[in-house]
């Protein structure tokens, strides 16, 4: 069976595949999303309008308002859509490791190869922070304790294994979440290093920062 | 001889003491740019308006333009006062450090410390690069270079003396300061950690990072 080439979209600013929008349904409430993102990431959230934001759908103004009450509306469901695509990359990335390095290194990998392949999304999810004040942004705050939870809850495994030499779980933590959220500041796609080349060397730095030991053998 | 009390200010949203802006002359053009700190900082660059900076400054909408050409400029003079401040802190914490590991964590402390310290101008020097990409940035982009210029020879002068173990000096340089950098993002003044704790943790994440040892006797 050959592959069918798939046609070429409109071209967009987003890094983001269209895969990543594909269970948005119907096509033009996707389309408004898309048309959001890059909106948001031209000028800002405050500074876009929802007729821009309807003009690079190719929908007019009144339309938007159709499938979102509101420009905070669309922000949230991006934001929404990010953070749940990034917690399940960690996820998939941590499932089944038991070991506190490997599973801290792949979380690691996984989180800011994400970062990196997703930049403009995540600049939105992680720099326009008034969505996530709101009070309908509930279940996103949710999402995003289960980051530092997750990773407290290997950086924690591995002190009781005497395996990691970390003094201040909490604020440890936070440090290499920071690591991977400002990969979305400053990636450019052009750059030396690909996502996962960043993500593989991230990987090892937060080994090393909680000066990881090998596993005693049982 | 008794000091007398300083006399308290208008409110402001500002985390940056006064004193940061003194040497700006004369005080309308300081109050302007105090005023667009805080506008920026409500709402981003792109929302804020000349005439609601004019309005936070107490003064007409035509005597911005007695002082600064556009809402650009102000926000170029704001990035200015911030990138220099911030090198200013880590040249005075680094003179005269010969140890490769002791000038890193140094760095770090004062990096970090700064970027939570003044984590309002801090936000608005790194996320607003609209700034940075104006011609008229250029002494900006300078200062930039050097944050990574100044601590890439620390860590190579580490590797020279075989007391650091990195291997792409460049990638580990810009990871360090992201761990600083994003701590003008989440830093919440009424947080259990001070800027100072926060600075002395990253410093010793920083050294993990790079697998310090102590120099060899000599």
């Amino acid at each position: 069976v050959k592959h069918v080439e798939k046609k070429a979209h409109a071209p967009t600013s987003v890094d983001t595949a269209d895969t990543f929008w594909a269970h948005i349904e119907p096509e033009s409430s996707r389309d408004l999303l898309l048309a959001s993102l890059d909106a948001f990431a031209a000028n800002g959230f405050a500074a876009a309008t929802t007729r821009e934001i309807a003009k690079r759908a190719g929908l007019s103004p009144a339309a938007v308002y159709v499938h979102y009450r509101s420009k905070m509306d669309l922000l949230l469901e991006i934001s929404r859509v990010g953070h749940v695509s990034v917690l399940a990359a960690v996820d998939a990335a941590i499932a089944g490791v038991d070991d506190p390095a490997e599973a801290l290194r792949l979380y690691v990998v996984a989180f800011t190869a994400w970062h990196a392949h997703n930049h403009t999304l995540a600049r939105i999810a992680q720099y326009e922070l008034s969505a996530l004040q709101q009070p309908s942004a509930e279940d996103i705050r949710g999402v995003r304790d289960q980051f530092l939870a997750k990773l407290s809850a290997i950086l924690r495994k591995g002190k009781r294994r005497h395996q990691f030499e970390v003094s201040d779980v909490h604020s440890t933590g936070r440090a290499i979440l920071s690591l991977g959220i400002d990969v979305s500041r400053w990636y450019q796609p052009d750059g030396p290093l690909s996502p996962d080349d960043i993500g593989r060397l991230y990987g090892e730095l937060a080994v090393r920062m909680v000066r990881a030991m090998p596993a005693a053998a049982s």
